[in-house]
């Protein structure tokens, strides 16, 4: 699988009850978990993605959309795309490579 | 124009000259400029667009490609969506509402 | 002036009045402004300055505090550092770097 | 230990080895993995740690430090960090009330 990126997700909301924003996240992630042809791992900052470049940026945006439908009226989204068209890496033999 | 965000979009390719990116940044910023429906504002760290956001996906996706098409192998990008729909906002009128 | 950075500081409060988050911002910027050896340019999305890595870093932890001396209870700080040693650059020969 | 922050933290040296990072990026997580009252998490597009702030961006400082030694004249690092002081909160903690 060539065309592939790993890429980091994160969706903010920023919602009234401040500081209880994991229901909102627990939601954003539900939409990851079903999607498909995306691998994923869910971090204590943010969610990292496996995919096609094309897929994960769909998939940003349907999870961008999420806290709106839960209420939300203001949303912030990052998306960092790590894109390598030299050699094919997966998200666990990035990590093995800086480890050893 | 109700259905707009403003977003940061940064364009880090991995190339061998190292220290010299400034021409494939100066080839990421003539997409921005030839883009149709996009405000724009190129600052030291990166360029803030605004626009409808799946157009400012779209965009986002041109841009990095172009690092590729001049022959670099690795490219990070960063896109940032601040969307806000309680209220309409500009570039500007968010400058000027932490500024004052 | 060989020991200076350019770095993108953003202070995000998760606070209670969600998308009213522009006077904690607005006190955020009160601080860079009085900051001494920082030159600094507001964004539509973040707070660029430069100077001394490790008066940047002071500063971003001054920036992080100011929210939690307004109530908020949760505070999300970025730091983006962008450090090249091998010439002195700006911000502004930054930005006209790429523009040309 | 209530002084305590979550942060992401990422170096990216632009190296003229461009693709070829791994043992710049392994130099800097050996400084993580001697750094005492921290905890960490590799990820595969970032470190994550726990501790004090100060100790953090005292951390981010060392390991930003760490490709110049090695040769590269320009580092981009990005610190992110998740101050939250209404409850105590751990990296693992964080990630299981999303995942629930």
């Amino acid at each position: 699988m060539r065309d592939s990126v790993i890429a980091e997700l994160k969706v903010i909301p920023l919602v009234p009850s401040a500081t209880g924003v994991s229901r909102y996240i627990a939601a954003v992630i539900d939409v990851i978990k079903k999607a498909e042809g995306i691998t994923y791992q869910v971090t204590p900052m943010a969610t990292i993605v496996q995919g096609p470049l094309t897929r994960v940026l769909q998939l940003a945006q349907e999870m961008h959309e999420v806290p709106f439908t839960m209420g939300a009226v203001r949303v912030l989204t990052s998306i960092t795309i790590d894109d390598r068209r030299d050699k094919y890496v997966t998200m666990e033999s990035k990590v093995k490579s800086v480890l050893q």
